[in-house]
């Protein structure tokens, strides 16, 4: 048992007061664990565009002040009462997506969309609607059951698992989203071996995506960006061909070329953008009769997609997938491992690194277009 | 070797002169089949909405004149050279999707639609772009390759299937659209057994879609229509419960409500409608993480299907299906025999009977909530 057991602990972390504002280092208060709680000492996090897109104000569900931060390792501090998965110590990821193996979704074998914690997490609360972090007298809000941007936090036991100590957690805290959510995409569907695959945006998702089709086989994989920057990119994740939309000739669209170089379509496309018009380019660049198009970026509030039915009725499928259909808890420890084994790609997405006191210019960074994934050091 | 073979047929067809005239009975001229071609002495045909979509002049890819039908049932009259799987005085089925068996589509063991003869069919054209319907010294367009509203027609031998002769034409030939259709859309699905099935729309499709889920084993069938008349059929073919859209409190939502009653949503809902919104409302009663929605309807032109991308990335998968996945020359055979034996439902769809010569009047009876298949004896 660590001595700060029990009490609350008094750290840095960035706080976000208002949609819109830029974030602010804080010191805060952080609650002990309550039952089947976990504290964490957050060590790095990375950032991700959906950190960017609450703070921005565009979420709709947004709740301020708030802690953001939902990709991050760290090492257990203390846990409460029941907590069985997890003991002080451990290195772990904080899960957005949480695996409770009880609910109806766990037990269903069919998705990793767990409801143990759902509807408090959604509202910027623990389980019992409580918050564990205060400043300045304040309650702040946590975000996506994780908010790793504070030096600790407090997550539910459902929501973290404990991952191989030798594993550096400035590299594995990014297993905690993008990569994690880019490797279930491929891996969770069957067939994409000798199939070929076309990828729509090149950031860390889409970077991903290319390095997983290419890890299980894919014959042919395209990527599709309009940052001429990232061909390179593309190609020394596995892609082998890079396309521009922006530089096709005039009037061609980039599914009728699509269709055109590969003698009807793609076997698999995947949208990592999050642009409701990029995909529906991803679903009508897929193959008639067996195209199947993955969306995996997440689209601002009410946004919509469009396609004519006939695209469907004539056997293309649309599909998404939410954390690349991970269970967290039960999967993720390989992923690891598969990491430390040179399996799986980490290092090669990192390039940037920030301090916490700096972490507004990591989201600058982002918005650049040589960024991939920049990571904080909390310390 | 029948009398007429090599030879041109004189017989009554009714021909659609123009978009959105009525069809008139008219005498014409079948030229006998080229090589792999079948020429077929219509007995029966089935009157679908397709049909009516392309008379209306609502399809703008409608040829005309044309010679429309699509569901029909009759004996090989004489065969053109190199035809090998059909001969003369066989029992036939015409198929408006094709199985060549050698075509990309049909290798890849993944999609039912044959490229064989797609290019000429969509321009009411036989494989060598010419017609073998002519009418007052004029060249009539064929129709989905089948053109089943003239006593003789001749298909691609791609688009024939021969048939058990015990089976009556008059009720097997609707194997050729709707119900064939219904049928592979369900069973071409694994899981449906034992799962909760929505089905939208009780039409002929509807109600096979129903029927077929019954006979899979679906725990509970629920139908949807705002016709209440279609209570009393959704029920005698399969359905648990029936909804009416039109019947629920103000501002609820259909699929909220399916939602509701469903404890999240339906494991698998199924659009027989050919409604855009409706589609939505199908996709969104899914249950979230691993629902699945079928479209089976045919919408009218330029019209698109659109949802938040959050449906899908939440686990929904939105598809659809096209003469319900089936191999028509490998499979329709299978099917006849089901029907022979008692498992697949034909006869309870026919509603209606009328004569080649009031052929404009089983138009109307589809217009009439009534009606779910009306039979046209071509004699």
């Amino acid at each position: 048992m660590s001595d700060t057991a029990g009490k609350p602990i008094t750290c840095k972390a960035a706080v976000c007061w208002a949609a819109g504002e830029p974030l602010k280092v804080e010191e805060v208060e952080v609650a002990p664990p309550a039952a089947h709680e976990v504290r964490i000492h957050i060590l790095y996090t990375g950032i991700c565009h959906t950190d960017e897109y609450t703070r921005s104000g565009k979420d709709p569900e947004g709740v301020f002040p708030v802690i953001l931060g939902h990709e991050g390792g760290g090492i257990v501090e203390s846990v409460g009462e029941g907590v069985t998965n997890v003991a002080v110590g451990d290195h772990v990821i904080p899960l957005y997506t949480a695996e409770c193996r009880e609910c109806k979704f766990c037990k269903s074998g069919k998705t990793n969309l767990c409801g143990a914690v759902r509807a408090t997490q959604g509202q910027g609360l623990m389980p019992n609607k409580t918050s564990r972090f205060k400043c300045k007298g304040q309650d702040i809000f946590h975000f996506m059951g994780t908010s790793t941007f504070s030096q600790y936090t407090v997550v539910a036991d459902v929501s973290v698992v404990a991952v191989e100590p030798k594993a550096p957690l400035e590299k594995v805290c990014l297993l905690g989203c993008g990569i994690t959510t880019a490797w279930g995409a491929v891996v969770k569907q069957p067939g994409i071996k000798d199939s070929t695959v076309a990828v729509f945006g090149c950031g860390a998702i889409g970077l991903g995506v290319i390095a997983t089709s290419s890890l299980v086989g894919a014959s042919r994989i395209i990527a599709v960006d309009t940052n001429p920057g990232k061909e390179a990119w593309a190609k020394k994740f596995g892609a082998h061909e890079f396309v521009n939309p922006a530089k096709l000739p005039e009037g061609t669209r980039i599914q009728d070329y699509l269709v055109q170089i590969t003698d009807g379509g793609l076997d698999y496309t995947f949208d990592c953008t999050g642009n409701v018009h990029v995909m529906r380019q991803a679903l009508e660049a897929c193959h008639k009769g067996w195209g199947v198009s993955t969306i995996i970026g997440v689209a601002a509030a009410g946004q919509e997609i469009s396609t004519r039915p006939f695209q469907l009725v004539t056997g293309r499928v649309w599909r998404g997938s939410a954390f690349g259909g991970v269970k967290g808890r039960t999967e993720i420890p390989g992923l690891v491992n598969d990491y430390l084994e040179g399996k799986v790609k980490i290092d090669e997405y990192v390039t940037h690194h920030r301090k916490l006191d700096d972490i507004n210019e990591g989201f600058h960074d982002m918005h650049s277009g040589d960024c991939i994934r920049c990571v904080v050091d909390m310390q």
